[in-house]
């Protein structure tokens, strides 16, 4: 069910223009462009991760069609938080024009400037906190903390002369946070009182009831499993997940034991949390991992990535002998982490995998080692009603996500017609506290494969997943050009479908008799006899095997 | 991490050999052989259905080999229930041997019937009901009444010369079942006083704590939300879940609603059932789905297929608007099932498009409508309890399942070395009480793919996930045998690799170099040809591109 393309008319002069490009409809890729007389403030550019049915797909950025040839009027990006599925695209939006300023916090600016090091870019940057207020073009902000599970999250409130809008990012209400930085629910009620015109909010656990757990309530269950522990642990989550992997040294710490980070990416991270004052080290704390093996079992803690079941992170490798540390009885692993949708094979094969080797595995399935980053329906109801918003647009999540918060939104008393479910390239105008709904952009997913991004194209998906269920059948032959007649071949070659190449012996003779028929009533073209074979080929293979492989056939002149 | 295969010692008369072939370090292909004095007794043969890494494959059987010599000795195969991972796999064995006899319950015979006819099969069949002692050849058995999520599940206890067994298939513990059969734990304490000297027993749901809920605690909800449902109502569930599809038409009934049958298994099966009894229609409440358009849309409930987002079923067809009928607002989809590990995406994926219809879509996350039909923790601990087995082998689960039940079986008091985990072919022998691991076999994975049944390899799959990841680019060049000199091509075909064909403008001149470098160099042989194809082409698209498709190079003489 694609959407109707409709056309925004031409903006006019002081009205808000607001689309989402990205993060409706799905969980990720998360991306708003705001513009205002002439001038484009962006919030948020990530990617999203792709599905099964999108093999080979290494990554899915947002769809930059409408702000490409407008580059030189965004007067900057702002970062909510250093989430993948909020940062990850600003490589390649930086690409197209590298001095795009990004404002974020000391922590998200730091993991988007290690991020682009890999990409040999340096970025312009403006570094803002909590309460700062910063004018960018006809775009007054005013950044307000939110707490997420990453460190140093912000909402941004974005003042124009249209009116005004509250954009969350990710976040939830942790009403104990481990680093007692709260989500503002004093600046919300004053933002409120001034009139939020329009909010966009985060719908990732609008259709969960209640309320997120705290974090610190993982920290005495991660104790007690360290304090069990009789030989050594090892504790797998989110490299990015710096309160979690401070209550795993703290609990370390509580029972003598060290601590080697495991996995690029966790390495870098806690590097940068560690020199930002984020992540809280004791002295000798940590070690490193090869020179942990030095230790007796009962005094190391390895943290580690691999807790989606990742197969080339940590934990899957460890799971399939193929790392430095080797899992054995006696052993505890511990995966603090969600388990994301569509990951659960994954995941699953990797704690059989070390159950097998005779490891205790602890997982939020038998233990409450995780909870989630986003404020629940519970949570969200405070934020409605502290808030009291004119108009909702529901970001980040998928449909039934959106909608679930909308209807938050409507319970607590927002006219249901002020609120918007929408999906990518929704476009969104606001003037004097009115939105309206007044065009919808064709957003498409942009498909980074390799050094590629954007050749990839659905129809290339299509023929992946028939070659990926059926594999493929290629049938060469070289014909006189003249008289039609076989000079060679054919010759078949098949992958992905049978063992044995013998399958085929049948089917030859019955191709150089269809060409040959084919040749006597005077077909020559090379692509009418490529049909003669993909036809008889085709029904072959359907009635021999009730199969459906790719046929390639190939007719070459001579 | 491959089992080391160790063969077995020749079989003794007087001692029993047990080799579970399927259902051990997975969910699914449920077999075991048991043998004594040269005759073999089968219990349940059922398929596996595959993972996202097995594209293409339609199911899994468990592997024929131990008995495809021996079927002459087959004293027939028990079935537990008429689940698809219990019975599936039986019109594969039988095509090996059309007359082994076929042991089961009544609802469970009329579904392997209903299934062998579209094989063509009129199978030779034993009805039994639980209480129910027969002998087959040296094996006594006796039938147990189990609850389960189908009716008419079984336990089966084998007497034979060597010692006794009891299998208890898939169950629960149900203290208040919607028909009133229990599972028999009357049975079970006095097969315990008599000894059970080995005990196959479901670990399924090993690892959850506590007590699987009352089937019939799922009524209430279903009734809340039928009633205040203003629309049509859908339901889907699995085909087979006889009491889950009992209460919709209760609720149904109750509110005064008829209820639809879409999806060919639903319709069949529940024909099945009510002819058998198991399912009670009050009269006038079915009405067929073509008819049912006719009545007011607040008094009807369809009962559908589809709730795990297949594709080609009834619920995502509907959520796809490529079903005759159309959910709309007002409407309420009813998701009263489980959510299969695997199927997530595909089931969001469903959820998201009824709700974008504007469905009201009702599911495990948001509402009680799915228990499990498996013994969790609590209820496995009174089974122990209550027989006392001598030795416990735990069967149809993964590795993680085997492990926690077998915990569970050593807190309640079975000797740790009389407790085993096992892979598909362990061999375990029996006599004078004593159990022990005798040997390993060598276990594949038998792929069924369209008509073919063992001819896809792991190696075709490999070969099947390296296209859907990248796709492949042939390379044709026809050569002259003597020269070497290239008379056609090179030309370049890719699938899955780019949308554009344009790329390859690049690497033509260069394999065209490649090769007469090669044939300078005194090269002829087409195979040796074709290597530096693929390691031109290779090179140049890992450099230029950063991926490795699959490149098939074809050096054609003429």
């Amino acid at each position: 069910m694609p959407n109707t393309i409709i056309d925004p008319p031409v903006l006019e002069p002081g009205t808000l223009r607001v689309i989402p490009i990205g993060g409706l409809g799905e969980i990720g890729r998360n991306m708003t462009c705001f513009e205002i007389d002439g001038k484009i403030l962006i919030v948020d550019c990530g990617v999203l991760f792709p599905e099964e049915h999108q093999p080979g797909v290494d990554l899915i950025l947002p769809d930059f069609t409408s702000i490409k040839d407008r580059l030189d009027d965004i007067v900057g990006v702002v970062l909510t938080h250093g989430h993948e599925d909020h940062i990850g695209a600003v490589p390649y939006l930086l690409k197209l024009r590298k001095d795009i300023p990004l404002i974020g916090s000391g922590l998200t600016l730091a993991l988007i400037e290690a991020k682009l090091k890999e990409h040999r870019i340096v970025p312009y940057t403006l570094p803002v906190k909590e309460g700062q207020i910063e004018a960018l073009g006809p775009f007054d902000l005013e950044f307000v903390a939110v707490n997420h599970s990453i460190p140093d999250a912000l909402a941004v409130f974005i003042d124009t002369d249209a009116g005004t809008v509250l954009v969350t990012g990710d976040f939830k209400m942790d009403q104990l946070p481990l680093d007692g930085r709260l989500t503002d629910l004093r600046a919300f009620a004053r933002l409120g009182e001034e009139g939020v015109d329009l909010f966009l909010v985060d719908s990732t656990n609008a259709d969960v009831p209640g309320f997120t757990p705290l974090e610190r309530s993982i920290g005495p269950v991660l104790d007690q499993v360290i304090a069990k522990s009789e030989r050594r642990v090892i504790v797998a989550s989110f490299s990015s997940h710096v309160h979690r992997v401070q209550q795993v040294l703290d609990a370390a710490h509580a029972h003598g034991r060290r601590v080697a980070f495991l996995g690029r990416s966790m390495v870098r991270n806690m590097g940068i949390a560690a020199d930002l004052g984020y992540l809280n080290v004791p002295e000798g704390l940590l070690i490193d991992y090869k020179k942990a093996k030095d230790l007796p079992e009962d005094k190391i803690v390895y943290m580690s990535t691999g807790s989606q079941g990742e197969p080339m992170a940590v934990l899957s490798r460890m799971a399939n002998l193929d790392h430095a540390i080797e899992p054995g009885p006696g052993d505890t692993v511990i995966l603090a982490s969600s388990l994301i949708p569509g990951n659960e094979n994954a995941v699953y094969r990797v704690i059989d995998g070390l159950t097998k080797l005779g490891a205790n595995v602890v997982h939020k399935g038998n233990a409450k080692v995780h909870v989630s980053g986003h404020a629940a329906a519970g949570e969200l109801l405070y934020c409605y009603n502290i808030l009291q918003p004119k108009n909702v647009l529901p970001v980040h999540g998928e449909y039934r996500h959106l909608v679930a918060n909308q209807k938050l939104a409507i319970d607590s008393g927002v006219p249901a017609q002020n609120t918007f479910i929408g999906e990518d390239g929704i476009v969104i105008d606001l003037k004097d506290g009115v939105a309206k709904v007044v065009g919808q952009l064709d957003v498409g997913l942009v498909y980074v494969d390799g050094s590629t991004v954007g050749e990839i194209t659905d129809a290339d998906l299509k023929d992946r997943r028939i070659l990926a269920e059926e594999g493929f059948i290629s049938v060469i032959v070289v014909v006189d050009s003249k008289t039609g007649h076989i000079i060679s071949g054919p010759e078949v070659h098949a992958k992905g479908f049978a063992e044995d190449d013998k399958v085929f012996a049948d089917i030859k003779p019955k191709v150089a008799k269809a060409l040959a028929e084919a040749a006597e009533n005077g077909v020559r073209d090379t692509h009418a006899l490529s049909q003669v074979i993909r036809r008889t080929v085709g029904r072959w293979v359907n009635t021999s095997f009730r199969r459906r492989p790719m046929i390639v056939p190939l007719v070459i002149e001579a």
